[in-house]
């Protein structure tokens, strides 16, 4: 894959906003001119799929001003600088949910915006989970809802949940509750 | 849901740099406070998975500068103005693989990153491929591969296809192709 690479030959940070920060470097391509690349500089994020003993899975409603959507999705969050994801997921799940869980499991890790930020969202399932109350950020408003997974693939199949990483983990969810994955 | 939305107050565009356009806008929130929500204004895009005769997918091998890895992915890309993504997927289809397909079908739409971009995708199936010549746009450098089903979900399951659109893809073609969906 090497002759596919570019070398970077220089970096510099473009934009810093409230919350985006945008990089720009100029690489050299493997015809050997030279391109420019943007991209969204992110610290990373974990997402996890809380699993109920009665078989349900706890997932979020939340607005995303970005899209303008409501959307239904897994809890998840941004990393706090140099936290490992699993305490990421820790943290987001009380926060989010109210939930804490006992069981963690690492599913895998994913990319969500190649063409334009570093992102990578770690993907864990959670179990043996007890109830706590819900602690959300400032300015930050969900609502907590539970979902059989039958209903979240069918959800899937209908166009209804169309959060990447919610999509993915409810395929992990469908391969690891028949027992196809483990 | 309606509790959940936001009210925008005003909105700007703060940063537009080579390719990435950043939107800032002032928002209402459901406890009445004024936040600030920032996000990439992206066209939006498509995906297709191509399904040849012999039972495997195309699929490329492309450096991406911004997560700096190369990845395994279906091929796709950015709609031009005001272009039906069907149209989008076709173009892509040819100019990154040189293939074309008679047969289309649109499966579903997905956002990959809600967090801070309107992007949405829109995955296609196409098949009934025929061959003709690769035609990359400048600075684009791409390898074309073909990849068996069953290999494509090992690589899901292993890790090694994380770019979300084509774990996605590989997901619904599994379910397709099992017969579970149609």
């Amino acid at each position: 894959m090497k002759h596919l690479l570019e070398k970077v030959l220089s970096s510099k940070q473009v934009f810093r906003g409230r919350y985006l920060k945008v990089e720009q470097d100029q690489v050299q391509a493997p015809d050997g001119k030279t391109y420019v690349r943007e991209y969204i500089l992110h610290p990373g994020a974990a997402m996890m799929i809380p699993l109920l003993s009665n078989e349900k899975v706890v997932m979020v409603h939340q607005y995303r001003h970005a899209v303008k959507q409501v959307f239904l999705e897994f809890p998840a969050g941004k990393r706090d600088r140099g936290e490992e994801t699993l305490l990421t997921a820790r943290r987001e799940l009380r926060e989010e949910t109210g939930y804490e869980a006992k069981d963690w499991k690492f599913l895998t890790t994913i990319h969500p915006v190649i063409g334009y930020s570093n992102e990578h969202i770690d993907l864990f399932l959670a179990r043996d989970l007890t109830a706590a109350p819900q602690q959300l950020d400032h300015g930050e408003f969900l609502e907590v809802v539970e979902v059989s997974p039958d209903e979240l693939m069918k959800f899937v199949r209908e166009g209804k949940v169309t959060d990447v990483k919610t999509q993915i983990g409810a395929f992990w969810l469908d391969k690891i509750l028949h027992g196809e994955w483990n």
